[in-house]
């Protein structure tokens, strides 16, 4: 199965009951899987007038309770900007997939990941997070849709699926999870269309103090995700001196790499965000107190990733950076060339 | 003269041939008074049937070499994202003010500096910067936007001049600059109606390696820019053991307690970034190499400006956080009080 | 059962199999009702970006071969022009229900019958005719609305359901007819997201010759049902020497005044045109070769349905015109003193 | 001169400030033209972002008492209709220029008349009337926008110059009126951007009686424009014994056929309406007093234009049609034809 349509899967067996969308590729084809599979479950596809028009589809089936999900490419999610902000402030959980393709503005369909700021670090009105969670298999794609959907509900937040086409492209085989059977009771806060739900649900404080009461809430939320929502992967990492660290697509390339490198004697080993908010910031503090030789951090970006990575690191070690962008995935070899080059291994 | 009034007679100044904006509560005075003084001038203004209307808008002009401006607030920054990653990847100049609201979603109109993220680290489709200058005056908000609308043309590149309403209400005398009388010869680039300059303004690369190495070259130009414009203010810092950092209405507030600790005989310096991007992250770093008791960034957002600081500060110190939100401004007394507190002077 | 949910009703009973609709007064009710009986039925319901958005969807779903409706009032139909005209140039069945309000402009949202110009006259760009139902009951919201997609399917052609507030509101009992089970097959022109299935459904015909053989081919459609599909209501009419004329709301008063005048000895007769595109003009033609005293139309418009009164009635009588307008109903009463007034009785 | 370009020049004579367009072909030319044209003289041109958008600007620039202008062509003229009924409920004068193209939907970039109805009768949301002047020249395109404008201010009323591609098209020696040169005074009504004119300037009225009064007044406006604004041309009208009407593109080619005709010894006449609203129906009536041997109207649209000379005649007697659609412009010779087909001459 395609990696795009075991996100969509995923969005079905995890409950979600409406996909609001509008086309850009690369991320048409998830919205074309979900026009075809939803329906066919009895949940509701909507082609949108406009990327703005979806992302507010999204508040308002959120708003109501539902499990909902849009998708989009980094042109799209810019546009999304206004109502990712809206739904944060509102604490309305909801899904949101990121097909991300080679930027700036019209940039190309390769794949990339430019938009880790604009994702990661929150490109729309401010002080607000969303979860991101960074798949790089198929299988992923599935099961971090599901989980997706499962801490947007469980935090009242928006939630992330950042990926690229090449993981969206991919055919592997996915072994399908049992459907969530239980949804979660949102009977507290949603409406639902009767008399005694009705109320406003909205991301207005026009009291100072209450909005930075609002504030230090949503802080303590992000504090608590930190804390208890961090995932990593890690390979050969037992013994490497040297670590390659990277998220998504470039997390494949990666592990090849490690694979390369042993074969020719180099400790190198694989450290991988599955989550890039919460970031895992202890986790890379804590490869500085091993004895290594360097930190590379690979992305198909213009230095992003590495930004949260050397802010994680304190100083005690400053990460390397290699990158590829405009649609060009780095290769094992250049990866190890490169390690040779900086680390002299 | 109000500091929105000093932004708008900056950009006649500096031969600003039009604004395009959409109304938003705070930002609506900059609009209000550009339709009063543009037409005045023989400028153009229009107000957009929306935010995503304004900034194409100013991507047209732009592309036709007309200097030109918009103006917003949060929300409606979230909506001009797309089209400012596609004025950064067509390298178009334009001055973007964004006068900062309570955030997330809706929030309130009081004065807030939660944008930092969404401008600063580029909040739409990636891989791009853009100019950021933050006045914190009514004669800087003449002069920043004058600035502005230099380096945008210098570097072509969009350019924020980023404030609050603080700084935009604020009332004081304003020497006006003399106006700029020779605007930049952009004929080998902009289009112009005519038959000979008649091609294509845009961001597509299809081509992978032209896309890589577009962004190569953006890249290039951002350490041009890092290297050459960044600007600071710093307020007796000669002898300065602990040092406060923030930019905008914090400064202004930074400054009061600066003045306030130096009675009590606390050595308080204020340093002053005018310039967010470029940041000025090796001013920084070398205050690391001081014997600072402390470093205290002031911020009415969530803890934006303090990463940066401390990415910047390298793990040699960590910086401190003191922020309000909401609207709420910082006084310089409690600044003075969370000094004492923390490095117990 | 009110009138605007026995409409609902009809659509559903009828196989309509989504409603895309945007809010307004007093169409809104008709939306409403249909967010909560279409998808108990496991039919769709969205609520559109804007007019313009749900007129294209509407477009979409009948390109589909799907029955389909939306539902406005006059500003909003106004907005949906381009759509209606886009629909009967490519010949979609879909139905468009007219909750009439107030006009010109936003004018206010008590009931009248001004839109009689922008939809049986066609308010869209040119050389198209849409089939207008007018009922006046809830039974004939009902059935109206039923046979309005069996027209619209017959036919291939937009039909409107064209009614005002007081229909819309009435409390009346309804007799809910049989579903229909069989849907026509449309599967030799409707795409089905199939490979086979796919082209384009489009009004566009570059050459002259086909578009004027398009239109030709229109012409003889709207014949067709001018021939076939007319539909009147007429009451005590057989010995009638003064008849009023008026559809929709207009005609239940007329009734009522018809029986008024009775009583006095006055031999009114009411003429109800249930159809309004095809009108009804032969059989009114015929009025003129009775020996009557007068023809009376009466209307919440400004003199648009007279116009097509007179325009059948070809010189042989000339129809006087009672109207009222800005939600102002006429009464039975003052129906009657124009009738005396004009002819004397 | 072209006429699409007179028509720009007219509309800078008659002191137009500004022009708000959204490109359709084939009012493109236009629109094209005002870009070059106004700026030249300080007026502004503005492309909108959508059709809405342009009708908006103008609603927004006529109630600050500007001249103001918008063209378009069938499809855009109905997106426009929400707004021109908007203007005409709140009595602001306007200019649109309608170049006609092949309907209905998308149909061709062909000339037609087919908007006729969705013009003349009212697109939009009901009871209002726009004042509808129609040239066949370019000297016209240049003195009917021209008088365009006078009109509109006059009565306080949107006017429309409908015409199709052929007469934009035309090349044609142009004298050039004087300029405007004493615009007429509106600041009892306008607003001007200072606190004394600020009012509201809207079409609600709320209370049913007060917008039924509004509609009287406009229906006593209309009538006073029928009485005084109607323009007809006459050719060879004396001793005519058939006469053929038409408007626009089409009395270009009746004109030809009066005089091959006349060579042939049939005495044809020719009748063309130059304001369509106010409709000459008086004169149209008088007509049928003459001894004719028929009247054929001849249109290039589905039987329109036929329509309204009817409800004139009275059917005192009945006019025959021949009409060309798609694009398809009737010839002299066919229109001799008809005649000699029809009245065996």
């Amino acid at each position: 199965m395609k990696g795009n349509y075991a996100a969509v899967y995923g969005a079905v067996l995890a409950g979600c009951k409406a996909y609001y969308g509008y086309p850009i590729t690369p991320a048409s084809e998830i919205a074309e899987s979900a026009s075809a599979l939803f329906p066919k479950f009895g949940r509701t596809f909507v082609q949108a007038e406009s990327e703005v028009s979806a992302i507010n589809m999204v508040y308002g089936a959120a708003g109501c309770g539902q499990r909902v999900m849009t998708g989009s490419s980094g042109p799209g999610i810019s546009l999304k900007q206004e109502g990712i902000s809206y739904c944060a402030g509102s604490a309305l959980p909801c899904v949101i997939v990121d097909i991300m393709r080679g930027g700036p503005g019209l940039g190309n369909i390769g794949p990339e990941q430019g938009d880790y700021n604009q994702v990661v670090k929150g490109g729309g009105h401010g002080n607000y997070r969303v979860i991101v969670l960074a798949p790089n298999s198929a299988q992923e794609m599935c099961d971090l849709t599901m989980l997706a959907f499962e801490l947007a509900d469980k935090y009242r937040n928006p939630a992330f699926v950042l990926t690229d086409g090449v993981i969206g492209q991919m055919m592997e085989a996915v072994e399908l999870p049992e459907p969530v059977t239980e949804l979660p009771d949102k009977s507290d806060w949603a409406v639902r269309g009767t008399a005694d739900s009705r109320h406003l649900i909205n991301s207005i404080y026009l009291d100072h103090d209450d909005l930075e009461w609002w504030n230090r809430e949503l802080g303590k939320k992000y504090e608590i995700i930190s804390r208890n929502e961090v995932r990593v992967e890690e390979y050969r990492m037992d013994d490497a001196d040297i670590v390659a660290i990277g998220y998504g697509s470039c997390s494949r390339v990666i592990r090849s790499a490690v694979d390369l490198a042993r074969e020719r004697g180099i400790k190198l080993g694989m450290f991988r965000p599955i989550t890039l908010f919460p970031f895992p910031s202890e986790r890379i503090a804590q490869l500085a107190d091993r004895e290594l030789k360097g930190i590379l951090t690979v992305e198909m970006s213009n230095g992003q990733l590495v930004d949260d990575v050397n802010l994680a690191l304190k100083g005690k070690m400053i990460s390397d950076l290699h990158n590829r962008m405009g649609g060009n995935v780095p290769s094992a070899l250049e990866i190890l060339e490169k390690v040779s080059e900086l680390y002299g291994v």
